[in-house]
């Protein structure tokens, strides 16, 4: 069965702004999706901010096994339940590929624990993306860099945890670098961050971004679902795997759920 | 100058039942000071639940190096505001130490984002710590493993993000086995994790839990403040460091501030 | 294609202890290859210390995607060449499984760069191994915990590098804990080490131990290879990928390889 | 006590090139001990290639806290038995700070287990380190970035493990990116891979390069030593830390030492 996955795109700058409605004249998401379709190992649906709860609904995240997320000018207007139903997903074991400005998403915040926060410029400048991990599935079947000729700036220090693994890192034409592909897992599921993709640039009509971008969705998925790690119940004495007696003075009544 | 240490006390249940309040008459967080004050290069404080803003003013915290938390019955009335004023120090540079039942506090959720669940069982048993990593700070001067004759069990899966380091992990009498010291950074401030001290037992009498607190104020003291990592600044093409021009789209007007 | 996986056993006490050959009468490489059959996605083989080069010929590891390594009693007797050949493949991206005892094998002191030791026990005793990262893929399909009744204890600290994850830590019936499944990569491959699998005991009979090393090969392997880790190139003036010119004194003549 | 700090020069193009000499004319190893005496905590003594066992006797060793390396062209030339004794050492808790050309050191890949393998360039080049962990103690009191005006370019993969925290990445002008400065932890001793220093270059002149070291030398230091870790002790039954039983067959005779 194919890795069922949700694209969901902000969709504000594709509406308000000519520069990138005519790079991405089926939105953000539509193009992603598009990349992602070349697997024939991933469905792909799409989801806007727009929709009712952002298409982001009970139904909708219990069919998805990944969810890519691209945010930028309107991270405030996802609501809060929504972004705790995601996490909830993730926890269970949803895989989640977070793009560039999606640093700052609430969702990723959220899961972080960090600012996310690093320096940025737009200034059309070069990007190349180096391969520091490649023997880790996301840099399968890549050169060892790639350019992006036109990108936006980011720079450290980037505020998150440090990751699981770093698999690429970026050189800027105006003098920084970053760490540009990172993995996290919280929970049983999967995050990968990806750095490329500011919205008035061709990032991802570019083919080694999407060979980045289905290599991650098919590390991220966990065919598992572990709803049992945000339970915390009492293993009660009568049931403990070595046989114990109870000593001691004791806070809670026998049977008694824990305090949260 | 001596690492300016906090020591938070929910203070609950020393209130409301005996058994507490006879093992701790000072309160748990007044006998955790005590075990503190044993090392000459901490200078140690107590907050509690009870007082405004529980004790956690932004006065207070900015005087704070280190904070010591210790929660159970009452983590839903801790404000949200002071949680994430909290958070905020410790990315800043605060160091972060969450004790036992504080898996399930706010701050302690907060900074990992993740459920922080385990299973649990309130028998008196034994728990055994073993020392897994001796090179580490947290573990100086520690024997090679320690035991608490009466704690409460916690077992896995422990439903937080892979740690930094493991420290520390515990075997019980009934069959379960736990990580039960892990460290994590969040921004600059650096956590730690210590699983034993449930209220009705005499576990913050131990001299060896006491050495472990201590070294761990000691590891994670940072006399370095890095409020930077909260910004996220423009940094224009005028002032690159590397002599680059504006090519391609833009998006933002110049000198604009990023969307967050 | 399935993962062409290479299972190797020292085959000594299956040769001189009766109780050993009694538990595995076709050698502990025959049972585990078994266990691994059990999935139509990976392909068996087996070698053994007796074989001309133990069975790892440089063909033979040429057709091996990943590598099962159980020894005990001989670990001297096998030829330094053989490890080094062995480490090789494991940095082009071969993956990697040592099995119990072989924590002291040399091929994995090796590509740990620490002494691997432990302390240990032959009691017959109850082992129980908690599955402490459920999203890991070594873990799917596995309950939270599993019994082993009759397993040699091994106790912390074990000295080992901090593993890129523990998925599973054990719980013995006389009082130690340990981290008993924990993940490496070196260079492209993938390594996990799996504490039980005592000779005398019928650990490698047992339907969960099964699951978890067919899940480990699966995680292990790596369809890739490369070798270009090993590699050191001059990336000549002439050649940088943005126009620089030479500067100041200078050590290698133009084109000179590098020392090593 | 001051932490007593080795540093190691191979000496060789001190004596050999007179652009080096010039350079450093108390020798690499002269001219690194420097910086490190600006730090009243540090002592510093230096050892050679040239001296019996490298000046890494026994007694040398026993009587240092941490030990500095820098080798380049004659990393073949450093005695097997020698490299054995640095790693016990570090095993058992000495600090190792390992410099640029150092990464392919005898004993820089023996405690990675992997091949330590980089791209390279001369061209006097500029490189501009980036601090992306500022919490880390390597990093304090320095700016967010530095820049050395001419080094040698390094280009990844990097073939080293996962760090356990990466501290600086470098930009460099001919368009690499690089991981500059990572940690790591073999048995109880402290490791750090600073990338930085030339030996055309004046990079060991530089203010904030010598804070680095300092800092290094600083956050390196173990004040205990933990041999055990190279143990693999037979913890008897009738020790066993909770009463068990012998149960099934067995390998071993009572009180008999393991394989190794």
């Amino acid at each position: 069965m194919p890795i069922r996955t949700l694209v969901w795109g902000e969709n504000v700058h594709e509406q308000k702004n000519k520069v990138v409605a005519d790079n991405y004249p089926e939105g953000m998401h539509g193009q992603i999706a598009k990349l992602l379709s070349e697997d024939s190992n991933i469905s792909v649906k799409t989801a806007t901010l727009q929709e009712p709860e952002h298409g982001c609904t009970e139904a909708a995240l219990a069919e998805t096994d990944v969810l890519m997320w691209w945010g930028h000018a309107a991270h405030g207007d996802v609501e809060d339940v929504v972004v705790e139903r995601i996490a909830k997903r993730v926890w269970e074991g949803m895989g989640l590929i977070v793009l560039h400005s999606g640093h700052f998403s609430k969702i990723f915040k959220r899961l972080m624990g960090t600012p996310c926060a690093l320096h940025w410029r737009e200034a059309g400048e070069r990007e190349r993306v180096w391969v520091v991990n490649p023997g880790h599935p996301i840099a399968r079947g890549l050169p060892a860099h790639f350019e992006l000729e036109m990108e936006e700036m980011y720079g450290e220090p980037f505020s998150v945890p440090e990751p699981l693994e770093t698999v690429f890192i970026s050189w800027f034409q105006g003098g920084e670098a970053f760490r540009s592909g990172i993995t996290y897992r919280r929970g049983a599921g999967n995050i990968f961050y990806f750095r490329p993709g500011h919205e008035t640039y061709p990032t991802y009509h570019d083919a080694t971004v999407g060979q980045v971008l289905r290599n991650a969705v098919n590390w991220a998925y966990n065919p598992e679902s572990h709803p049992e790690l945000m339970d915390a119940p009492n293993r009660s004495i009568d049931k403990a795997l070595e046989p114990i007696e109870e000593r001691g003075p004791r806070l809670h009544a026998h049977g008694e759920e824990g305090f949260r």
